[in-house]
C-alpha cells in the first residue's frame, strides 16, 4: 500500500508551514496523519529524496524526524525495503512505562501497592463481567504455569504467569481498560524474575491463582478480592520480596537477567 | 554536571560489544544508565566527536542514538550547551498513551468507559486515604475552574478541571499509581474542550464536582462513588457528548483545537 494522493497534497501544504526546528514540525505532521488512520499501518513512505523533495527539508532533518518516530513505535523502518507505518502496538507505552516508574525514585513496595490496588480493581471487574470463556482460558494459562514450573523452564512460567493476570484484565471486558492497563504486565514480570531465581516452586504462589479462579468462576467479586489480597500478602512476606521491598524500582527491575 | 569516570569506563568496555545495528545498542547502553540513575538528569554528555570516539561509532549511528533517546524523553539537545540527561518527565508516557488509545480505533464511549471505571476507584480510594489538606486544595480548584468558567477563560477551565481529577487522584496517596494513572488526564481533558465548545456552563457539569469534593470531605466513599456516577451519567447524556460517543477517539481528540 503507497500514500494517498490527499496525503501527498496534504504534505505540500505542510511543507510551507514547516519553519524553524524543522524535524519536529515534520514529525508532527507525520504524527497526526498516523494517529488519525489517514496513513494506515503498512503503508509504505516515498522514498528519501522523494519525501524531502515534498516536505521542502534536508536529508539530515528527514532522517531525524524517521527516527524520532521510529523510536515512538510509529514508523519502521527496514533494510530495503524502507520506511512504513507500523502496526500499532503497546510497546513504547510499556517501555515509557517502566522508563517513568524507574526515574521516579519509587521502592519496589510502592510499585507493588499500586499493582496490587489496580489488581483487586480488576478481579473485581472481572468477576462482574466475565463469562465461561474467560475462566476457561484461565484455566488452561493456570495449568500451562503450573507444567512450566514443574519443568523449571522459567521462560515459559514468566510467560504464562503474565497471561493469566492479563487474561484476568481482558475478562473485564474494557477494551479501552486493556490497552491501558495492560502494561502492568511488565511490572508483574519483575514478580515472576524475582520468584523463579529462588529455585523454589512456592514463591509462585500457585494456589492463590486457584482460588482467584475459583472466585471468579462462581462471579463472587468479594472472594476474589480476598483472594488477590492474599496473594499479595503473600507475596510481600516471601524472603525474595522482604528484600527487594526498599530497593528502588529500577534497581530491582534490571537486576533481573 | 558532567559524566563521571565509572560511567566512562563503562562506555569504553560497552564498545567492545557494540556491533550490527549500531544506535539500537547505543541505545541501550545509555538508556539503561539513565534508568538505573547512573546517569543523572542534567549531566551533560560530551562532545558528540568524544562520545564517538569513546563508543567506536560513526557521527551519523550516534546521532541516531541521541534522536531516538530524545523522543523517549531520556535526552534532551539545547543548542549551543549539547546533550543533557532529561529531567523526568510523563510526557513520554502521556504521548504513548493517546497514541495507543487514537491506533485502537476504539470509540469515545469506550475509552470514556475505561476512565469512569478507573475515576471510580480512585475517588474510593480517596475517601478512605485522603486527608484535609487534600480537599482543602480540591476546593481550591474547584473555585478556580468555576471562577474561569465565570470569565469564560477556557484555557485555565481547562486546567482547573483536569487538576481537579489530579487531586483526586493524588489523595489516594499512592505515589506510583499517580504516576501511572497520570496521563487520564490527557483524556479528561478532551472532555473540558468538548464541552467548553458548547458555550455553555452547564457542560461542565459543576454540581457533580461539588458533591464528590462534599463526599470525600465526609470520608464517604459510597456516597463518593455515586457522585462520580453521576458526573459521567449526565456527562453521557450532555448533547455534545452523544455526537461524539461513537466516533473513534482520534478523530474526536484531533477535532479538538
Amino acid at each position: 500500500m503507497s500514500v494517498s494522493a490527499t496525503v501527498r497534497d496534504g504534505w505540500s501544504s505542510a511543507a510551507a508551514a514547516i519553519g524553524a526546528l524543522k524535524s519536529d514540525r515534520v514529525v508532527a505532521v507525520l504524527e497526526q496523519q498516523i494517529l488519525s488512520g489517514e496513513l494506515a499501518p503498512g503503508t509504505i513512505l516515498p522514498t528519501e529524496p522523494e519525501l524531502c523533495a515534498i516536505l521542502g527539508v534536508s536529508r539530515t532533518v528527514l532522517r531525524d524526524a524517521v527516527r524520532a518516530l521510529v523510536a515512538r513505535g510509529l514508523l519502521s523502518v527496514r533494510q530495503g525495503r524502507g520506511t512504513m507505518v507500523a502496526q500499532p502496538s503497546d510497546e513504547a507505552f510499556s517501555t515509557a512505562m517502566v522508563a517513568l516508574l524507574s526515574r521516579s525514585g519509587l521502592t519496589v513496595a510502592e510499585v507493588m501497592d499500586a499493582r496490587q490496588t489496580v489488581e483487586i480493581m480488576l478481579v473485581r471487574l472481572a468477576a462482574a463481567s466475565g463469562a465461561q470463556a474467560d475462566w476457561d482460558e484461565l484455566e488452561r494459562t493456570e495449568r500451562a504455569l503450573m507444567e512450566a514450573i514443574a519443568a523449571a523452564d522459567d521462560v515459559a512460567a514468566h510467560a504464562a504467569h503474565a497471561e493469566f493476570h492479563a487474561g484476568i484484565l481482558r475478562a473485564t471486558h474494557q477494551p479501552a481498560l486493556v490497552l491501558m492497563l495492560g502494561p502492568m504486565n511488565k511490572v508483574a514480570l519483575l514478580t515472576g524474575t524475582a520468584s523463579v531465581r529462588s529455585g523454589t516452586t512456592e514463591d509462585w504462589d500457585l494456589e492463590a491463582h486457584r482460588a482467584i479462579l475459583e472466585a471468579l468462576r462462581l462471579g463472587d467479586a468479594d472472594a476474589a478480592e480476598a483472594a488477590m489480597r492474599a496473594h499479595f500478602e503473600r507475596l510481600d512476606r516471601s524472603p525474595i520480596y522482604l528484600d527487594l521491598l526498599d530497593r528502588p524500582f529500577a534497581q530491582a527491575y534490571f537486576r533481573a537477567p
